[in-house]
């Protein structure tokens, strides 16, 4: 229940002031080059602490390798990563221990298992998700061999929505902008929010290029079902598009089907998926974050022994999760597909008898 | 990974005009009534050709139990059930044989499979979700039993939205409209579309009532991550959202955290879940369908030998999909409350415990 | 949990005496060949009835297949297969109805589930083994075509071994007995047995010729422990063992240690495979079914109301389940040999650049 | 495919001379105490280096636990526990660097992955189970909580087998020998060979008592299946007999099946399990290890060049790989049984009302 993917899969664990975070990655086809120096650069980029605009935890998120790495290279078996959590260690929780915090996993994990590690949320924390960043970036490193490339930024804050999507600019942008023209007004508003203890939500776009066609086992293990998965399963997420998404819906089938010439489809409203497979065109998604669930105004809650109290949350806090967010799309993006990838091989007799003979 | 499921779970297989459609359901607790005329009665809502605003394909679906029920109970053994396809004999592909239609997955399965079944889309038609209508009935019957319980209904065709949800009223809407003062207007785009040989897409709202709290298993099997893969694989589904969804991006955190009083949540925009995990209160679902990628206007296509064709498609297709796509979705949201209601059992040691004193 | 395999998979269904078995079979890749013949003649060699060595029950195991096959060619979806019973009507149960039948799953499942179908045992009736072994006709078509073969046959009945393995004479045998020194000594045990309303139990040997190097996932999917489940899954069988399996703990590793030369290793003791991984070398299973447990002599039991009865059971049973026992046996080795030659590709990068370039 | 269990699960990572060893579990039942000493001294029977009978690799095996117990109690969060390797360091591996040791895995290892970590065996090494180990005494913790207990032993060096089993005795003993008159000869013959740089088999009986009856799911993932591939999968062994096992094979029907009394079985050839379920009564298995390949005699061999080498292996190694082998066996028993009994909850329908009631 902690472990995703089939056949490229991994299994995280940890909590947010607990010892340590890790990730076990599995099936990681051997002979693969394991660049530590990017893993530690993906993970650099969800790192907290960067700005105003992220939460002020410092962490150095510093990975460290375990195992199923010899000289540099993969060696078939588990790679395990580990990043030690540096600055979990003296804080006061005495103010959350007994309460559930509004938006947030204390009532549901308090009901679910009766008891819960109320440090900083736990392993409900959204620092988990640096284990998943290190794993995608396996991902990355594979899917690199066979030329497929990922892409991500911000393309709304609030209700300011970007009217291009610039991924370039949006590697340089401290809020992984993706519309030069509309950052300063993101920024805006992200900043009168946190001024007003409050938080506000955002969007995320990824882009996924040159995936080969054919990723995607139907029925039930469909490229777009898992993709949905991966990006509901982040937290804050509330909605998932794949293509047009939403927007499709209001369309007439004339406009809306991606018609085909010789040179390739005339349109890519499907966002390269149909059928629940790749069709080669660039997978495109749009993944909808909710406001971050910690916000410093005194909010209504109740006790464990379920009495009504008025809470005010002290603490460090992301004003938009949607910006680390978007790393962590990206890198759950690059793990579906990579699990896609390696699921594919052996789909038809010819493939099977070529990869034997 | 024609699969589903990881304690409740189903097999689906058949193609749209093969022999029989089916799907063996595993872990149904043994001593389940297992009430064949409910399955009929929800197979019976899927069904085609009840009006103009279907496809005019006739099929039975009547429901034949092979397995797993003996004197009216479940077993614990697999229940597998098949439904023989009776409309499938006299049609005439080879308008369709070679060519791949646009928005469909002809594409994508012959470059996966190097080999596709052609007639009526094969596997991927959409006559496959018969199956998956028949093990939620069985999802239901169990559910049933902890009082869960389930609504669905028709909030959008096109741009026309629904002002109200009105459940009781969509079970005898013929478009399962779920605002009867929209219902006109939505039946009028329908038809005008299908009247000019096109279609139009829709949304779907799910409802699941008095789940308990505590399903879902963080965190790679959360209730909205496995809620939006069982509903993203729904053929013809762009995006799913789950509680205020999309909606909640424009939200501060302030407006969109649901306070907790004594009596419960003071609102629910976060549509049941929190965490991964139900929270005890309605768990909401948007599912938005593309229009019908089958329409009987001109297109551009190609054909297997990648050549240009300008292609018209004959047959009978649904001018909107989502509303039988509406009963599918619910039946998916059954089987995922389903798996979570087993595989909750066991997540703290009081219940194990209780169970085996 | 009626299904086995995670790329090659498959998933039953069926009860002795209810309407019909059946498997549904998923990851066939496609393009493969499916002659219907080949698994009729697979199933043909389970088939009961043929000889007073087996039980008097006569079955058809005519198979239908339902799905999956296209133009007599897999199209990559799920293969599901169907065989009615056609013999099981008349039968009275009464006198099995309310006891536990020593030997048999009546009392575990009985306890397990609540329920049971005592109907000639239900689900734990080894008839549900012909699905298996109309499963492994398919995974067998797929070795074919990189060359894997199988081989099997009876090395022992009660106390009398087998001197010599010859699988062609085994194929002729009506008990597929390996040794014709042996085969009239191990019927007449068979018959001595079955006069007095006894049973006796027995030895199959499985051997797999040409299996690839490296198939195997280590260190929790490995080829040894996978094979050693698919047969102690199978009905009565109580020992499983590979290469020289017990006989090897009585020899000095310097005597049991295969030694390597260029052309291949001096011997075989490991029975071809080693740290888990198939070496090139045969693969060899010892699997040791028990006497039948259905015996016609008056035995003790108790009732579903825990009351002591004297008990004799009437019907038609195999007298020696080891014999029939020995085709389930090699179906199992064959389904799990394409399980793990698909899981295969994808171990290392060279493989995974050479299918996607 | 380093993952072991479907409810109760771990995953484990490491190689013999690489940083770290670990392990993951999953899905333990929230608010188990976990208790660290009891964790340390299970690893400490498997410990290498307390004897003559045992490498002398010294290893202090110390376990860290790095999350998912929080003031001493399971959150229900994944528990991955960490042993860094601290004997690892200065070996010198040139002279297996590029040969294939006999009985190893490093052939197989090679052709499959193109790649190996010669040190030491690297994942292929036993040391691995050392994670095993960890995670089975929370599985243990786990089922003392509802009664059931673990015992095993060594009943057979080499042609030396006990006559009784006294599984108190054999904690006692250096060599866990279960019968204390065969004790000394057993050592004997140990010791006898390691002398001549040689090695010896052995067998490993493990027993669980009070296993609930119903522990088991049917037809794929049995009792006696699962517990098959567990033993079978642990390095070097060759053989698993469940009960009576081999010897059942010589019995007629009317002997070997265990008759029922109101007060239980009347025998247990069974080995506590029917139709792959178990009954009630002790669960017996027998683990047959073949001889430690690892000998110090010359042996033939080739180069990763395929070139021929007479070869003399050096370094530290268990003369008699059963020995902590038994240690593992056990470990592993526990490991199947919790996940059984996690998996066993929702057989049936009234345990799933009086679960959510």
């Amino acid at each position: 229940m902690n472990s995703f993917g089939r056949k490229f899969s991994f299994t995280t664990f940890g909590e947010s002031h607990g010892k340590a975070l890790g990730v076990v990655v599995d099936g990681v086809p051997a002979g693969l080059k394991i660049d530590e120096d990017f893993i530690q650069s993906e993970l650099d980029k969800r790192k907290p602490g960067k700005s105003e605009f992220e939460t002020a935890r410092k962490e150095a998120d510093k990975v460290e390798i375990l195992s199923g790495v010899f000289e540099g290279v993969a060696t078939g078996t588990p790679i395990a990563m580990v990043i030690y959590n540096t600055n979990q260690k003296s804080r006061d929780y005495s103010n959350i221990k007994d309460v559930f915090r509004p938006g947030h996993a204390d009532f549901t994990y308090f009901h679910k298992y009766g008891i819960r590690d109320y440090r900083g949320g736990g392993r409900s924390s959204a620092r988990e998700t640096a284990a998943r960043v290190a794993a995608g970036a396996i991902a990355k490193l594979l899917l690199r061999e066979v030329g497929v490339e990922f892409m991500s930024g911000i393309s709304q804050v609030h209700t300011i929505a970007s009217q291009k999507l610039d991924f370039e600019y949006a590697k340089q942008s401290i809020i992984y902008a993706l519309d030069p023209t509309q950052e300063e007004a993101q920024k805006g508003v992200i900043l009168e929010a946190k001024n007003r203890h409050d938080s506000v939500g955002g969007v995320a776009t990824v882009v996924i290029k040159n995936a080969p066609i054919g990723l995607g086992e139907p029925l039930y293990y469909k490229l777009d079902g898992v993709l949905a998965e991966a990006m509901m399963g982040i937290n804050a997420v509330k909605a998932v598009e794949i293509g047009d998404g939403i927007a499709s819906t209001t369309l007439y089938g004339s406009q809306n089907n991606d018609q085909i010439r010789e040179d390739g489809f005339e349109s890519n409203h499907a966002g390269g998926i149909l059928g629940g497979i790749s069709n080669g065109e660039d997978i495109v998604l749009k993944v909808h974050f909710k406001p971050t669930p910690s916000i410093f105004q005194e909010q209504h809650t109740i006790t464990k022994e379920n009495e009504n109290v008025d809470f005010s949350l002290k603490g460090r806090h992301d004003p938009c999760v949607a910006i680390r967010g978007s790393v962590v799309a990206e890198s759950m993006a690059a793990l579906v597909i990579a699990d896609m990838l390696l699921l594919n091989m052996g789909s038809n007799i010819a493939g099977v008898k070529k990869y034997y003979e």
